[in-house]
């Protein structure tokens, strides 16, 4: 015996090691744990990869995950259209939704402007969204708000957004920077606290 | 929108959250890589798992996980036949196969003594030890290593058996316990210590 298990079973393990997260150890772990898994659980896991890699799609509208193109978010008449908020990621849309403090529109961009990673404005959805401002009556686009990640990426997206998305008029808001609720002063990091003063509201 | 993500996703977040080590945030993350992958590699994982239920079965003489019975090991010719490791389970064989310090067979209980589970004697493979025990000529087992978890189960399991196995005659040992290499002595519990100094040994 080699220092590897038997055929089926390495399969596994190295085909859950690729998987974001979960190293060596984990995906043993994850192995046994099916091997010895109801039949069923492990044919619903197999037949939800598939199925996700067959059905799932971008919306032609605001570039988020759907099933169907537009998404329920873009055809969902309750909606704010007057409000579009442009995030990185469909992730990032479900963190919002989770707020229960939005009820616009989004646009999801794809990623962010990453020179590192050779990821330019043309590399995201970004003509997209300049189509999508250009829509007048019950449509018209008031806001945009830059909802990007407090990164280097994310503000150099932001700062480019913003720039570009000027001269149409509409108005551009980025999301507050400041202590997280919860955190303690003591541990913020200069960077954020700076930003907190900086943006300190009336009591 | 509902605060989940569209059909297929939220099954494939799902699916992946049932999985030992795996949280929300780690399914969400692995179902969004799974949505970019590359189609091959969604359908890999897809078909390792379906395989591994298909394919994998126990050895039924040392009770291991294989895709054929006997499994590689008790078949390897160039193995010592007279020494069998009795482990919990069948990633603790990978564990000792791992040291290369080990030639003989195993035997796989499938689990150990746990009455707080339920799991009694009756639900491991011991009759098969036994049987394998009684075996003579070329086959003939002259040494038992007992090398169950050194925690409460593990070691029940293990009197359970040295107390079942004497009469046999066969030669029954345990796994040293002591200070892990590279452990710091000012860390190690004092159950560990107190085994450590117990076991020490002429240097």
């Amino acid at each position: 015996m080699a220092l590897a298990y038997d055929g089926a079973i390495q399969r596994l393990i190295d085909a859950f090691g690729h998987l974001p997260g979960i190293g060596p150890k984990g995906a043993q772990r994850i192995a046994f744990y099916i091997l010895s898994a109801p039949e069923d659980e492990a044919r619903e896991l197999a037949e939800a990869i598939e199925e996700v890699k067959a059905k799932i799609r971008f919306c032609d509208t605001c570039g988020n995950v759907c099933e169907s193109s537009p998404c329920p978010v873009c055809l969902d008449p309750r909606r704010d259209r007057s409000v579009i908020c442009v995030v990185e990621e469909p992730k990032d849309v479900m963190s919002i939704e989770r707020t229960r403090e939005y009820r616009g529109l989004y646009h999801v961009l794809g990623g962010a402007i990453n020179p590192m990673a050779n990821v330019g404005p043309s590399d995201l959805k970004i003509a997209g969204l300049i189509k999508r401002l250009e829509s007048t009556g019950a449509d018209e686009v008031k806001e945009v708000i830059l909802a990007l990640d407090p990164n280097i990426e994310g503000e150099a997206t932001a700062s480019y957004l913003s720039q570009l998305l000027r001269p149409s008029g509409v108005k551009i808001t980025r999301l507050a920077s400041g202590l997280p609720v919860g955190s303690d002063l003591e541990y913020a990091d200069e960077i954020t606290l700076g930003r907190a003063l900086a943006g300190r509201r009336e009591a």
